[in-house]
């Protein structure tokens, strides 16, 4: 059994902090530079590469971050989490989104019931439906054939989804797997669902409701919304509507859908793109197959993140130069940067999946801990972000680390030369020339056009945005949050923070409060 | 003239370091907090309030606050500024952003001009152009009508633009208001323009290419991805686009455009929404009175941040407070979250507007300055963000100040009632329950679900988001930031930041690199 103790009582943790600072503009600058480029890069699955030679760590630091690893026993208990352990303690639950999409050590019975087996047979069966819904041998109440599909959920059954459907939906128009169009509805601002019907032909339309409990108010009432616009359209709502929800919901065995397809207690929303609730729009969307790629990509990472030696494993790496920025160096944020238009949601995605799962300030035993844990996770695509809030990355007081991602080449095969370059070598070009940049900076004798430099990013570099290569990147991200989970010695997996306001706009909406809230509920005239 | 001093050497600035913190907690609780939100509430324009009731602030904070804006000078820069005196030191510019929407003081004259007549005549070109759009005057070359409109621009000629277009394009349906559907092209990946070409009817779409100097490669690259798409369609670009930039580019009287629409150096980027830059997308799709309402609203915001006592001054005192989290409390970054799915890009604007203004480490006179400046800005549209990084923000290790906005009414006028409320009283329930939740949190004796409180929030509240509020919304921003600015003595209206990495990624395109940014070249095989 791994040990779980707070990182500020581990020896290695203390050694770390006596570790002498990196000159990151020193380090980085001409040939001594490209020699780190070349040096501090892991190969991910599926060609992907994490290089991190402009992160502020050089031999001695990579040696005491590897210590940390051991010390803190990160890879023995990412064993026990894949082999079953109940490792989100507070809510006392099993952690195996892995297991969604591949075999990491044993089987994991749980409830009488092997859960790969049981992840399996919900591909199975939405790859069925898919199929059939493809064919044509589902179809709507004329008979006639379902064109898109608009997903209802919110959190966790929204964001990731829709970052991967964003994600892909260009690659697979270019390469012919494009097989429905995806929408999204989310926030009970009526204006949304109203927005997203108004541009759905709902007569062609699978509706996918997705809740774990079946109880979540803001996707009940969308799903009103939707079912009162079929039927004001004059269809029948359990004809066109499916439900992912868990077996015990009152979703599951429903006449009023089409089908059900469950997930269960161990995927935690923020984790659940590989399950069910990822799997059932994207497999209408793209095919079953594509979706089985993208499965087989996170797993790929997966395998790779069982690697003890840090050095060798990316996800474990990512998360050690992340703890020693935030506790040892101090920084408080971070920006996840993608050159590369189809990842626009990919960052507000990882804002869940890093802030909903570290945002803590009590340990797995529910003791407060004496360190910062979760940074803040912002972004948006460069070359946007470089047109914006990138001023204040290069000349801010505060010192933001930075996560670039790169592609060589680009999803839909349709480019331009200007000047003598495609957009995708702009593209690059432009990415490469910020993070030597920000690493280097440039002297100026006008201090307003000074950069210091010391800013630390790394880039996730790639051939192309793919099925595979997508899971592999959404892979490494979550492994990436819960070895830094462990190393906080937090409970990366509950999220007691979002229960608190389900609680209490209830209790505004019965008109059962007093003082403060009374009056802000006057002053919106709830 | 007035006196531009640091923040630091101000003695109001000590003595509100040293005023007695307040206990959020305490003082929002039951009655006393009722009493709070009645009081601490100032009127903005067009029916909205500013409500900080949930600061971290008393009447002696408020008092400290109050003579830090009489020391800082706030009322007389600001005076300046909109009497032409040249604010953009670092560029030599004056800054008349406001002036776009309207005269807040003496005439302005620039290059011989007087500016408001200028940016006037510009609105009414813009406005007779869209109208003739509009009623088929100007018409493709088949003699049809022009149906949508497509802006290519990065940066400050998209982010706000595109906000402002997303923020009305629902109450614009709902009121008939909707004259021409609009899309945005900005990155320079090549994916994005690719996209949003194979969902455009090119034959009946006018292009607004932005660009202020005419050179932004970005920009650029994407008119000539369009103009390809226009030729191979068998359509004559000239007839279908149109420019947005500087009497003196190369893109003004260039028989390449139908016609030209002129901003100037005084107007930045980011603050270019009023301008013919937000003017000419937001005109041709909603017609010119709604602009015009647009503008109307921001003009009446500016109107009260010309108020001397904080206390009436909602920009001013939202600024004053800002300033208090950061450089007294301590607070690193802001979230700002609307309750309206409207303004589902408002804060990707807002995070360009803060972030590029005031992400500075030297003074107006180039001098590094001791203290921190701008925050990190993020956010997402609850109650979508509720279920994802709020627990970060409840329960995290860091205090992040929030910035709500919520609304009584929806936009669209659709909604449904599910047990006993409807959607958007929902949204307001889970607005006014988060803001109490955040200041008082809940005590419980499992630690894991223990929340502290004491974690600061202003709300902004309105009866609808109409064109007028949008533009009050806008300028309160805009306000909020020039303040905060001045306080810190920052120029807020250049960016170098944003410079330095287009002139090195044009090295990389030139093969004139050497070490760490060959090496990176060489990874991404530029």
């Amino acid at each position: 059994m791994a040990d779980w103790k707070n990182l500020d009582t581990l020896a290695s943790f203390k050694k770390l902090e006596e570790t002498k600072r990196v000159d990151l503009a020193a380090v980085m600058s001409a040939e001594a530079g490209a020699e780190r480029v070349k040096k501090y890069s892991v190969p991910m699955a599926e060609g992907l590469q994490y290089n991190y030679a402009a992160k502020a760590v050089d031999d001695d630091t990579l040696k005491a971050l590897r210590e940390l690893a051991l010390e803190a026993q990160l890879s023995e208990k990412f064993e026990e989490l894949y082999n079953g352990a109940v490792i989100n303690t507070g809510e006392k639950r099993l952690v195996l989104h892995q297991l969604c999409r591949g075999q990491l050590g044993k089987d994991v019975v749980a409830d009488g019931v092997n859960k790969r087996a049981f992840y399996e047979e919900q591909q199975k069966r939405i790859a069925d439906f898919a199929n059939k819904v493809h064919s044509g041998e589902i179809v709507n109440e004329n008979g006639e054939k379902f064109t898109s599909v608009v997903q209802i959920g919110i959190g966790g059954s929204d964001l990731g989804p829709r970052a991967m459907y964003i994600a892909l939906e260009n690659w697979a128009k270019a390469t012919g797997n494009l097989k429905m169009s995806a929408k999204f509805i989310s926030n009970v601002d009526p204006d949304d669902a109203a927005a997203v019907l108004a541009s759905t032909d709902v007569a062609h339309a699978v509706f996918i409701l997705v809740s774990k409990s079946g109880t979540t108010l803001e996707t009940l009432t969308n799903e009103a919304f939707v079912k009162d616009a079929l039927v004001k359209a004059g269809y029948n709502p359990a004809k066109h509507m499916i439900a992912v929800t868990s077996e015990t919901s009152p979703l599951a065995k429903n006449e009023g859908y089409l089908d059900a397809f469950f997930m269960d207690d161990y995927i935690g929303g923020r984790y659940s793109s590989s399950s069910a609730v990822g799997g059932a729009v994207l497999s209408l969307a793209f095919g079953p197959e594509v979706f089985a790629q993208f499965l087989d990509g996170a797993h790929a990472e997966d395998e790779l993140a069982k690697e003890k030696d840090p050095l060798k494993n990316p996800d474990m790496l990512d998360a050690l130069i992340g703890v020693y920025e935030r506790n040892v160096l101090g920084m408080e944020a971070t920006a996840v940067l993608p050159y590369s238009q189809a990842l626009s949601r990919f960052p507000a995605h990882l804002q869940q999946v890093d802030m909903e799962s570290n945002g803590k300030s009590v340990n797995r035993f529910g003791e407060p801990v004496d360190y910062v844990t979760g940074p803040v996770i912002f972004g948006e695509p460069g070359t946007n972000g470089q047109h914006s809030f990138y001023q204040l990355l290069h000349q801010g007081t505060n010192i933001i680390p930075l996560q670039f991602i790169g592609f060589r080449e680009n999803q839909t095969g349709t480019d331009v030369v200007i000047e003598g370059s495609t957009s995708q070598k702009k593209l690059c070009a432009n990415v490469a020339a910020q993070i030597v940049a920000f690493a280097c900076g440039k002297k100026d004798e006008n201090r307003n056009k000074n950069f210091a430099g010391g800013r630390p990013s790394s880039i996730i570099t790639g051939r192309q945005l793919t099925p595979a290569s997508l899971g592999a990147l959404l892979a490494h991200f979550e492994n990436k949050v819960m070895f830094q989970g462990f190393l906080w010695n937090v409970n990366s997996f509950d999220q007691e923070g979002v229960q608190l306001g389900k609680v209490l706009a209830k209790r505004v909406l019965a008109h059962d409060t007093e003082g403060a809230l009374k009056a802000y509920s006057d002053l919106l005239e709830i």
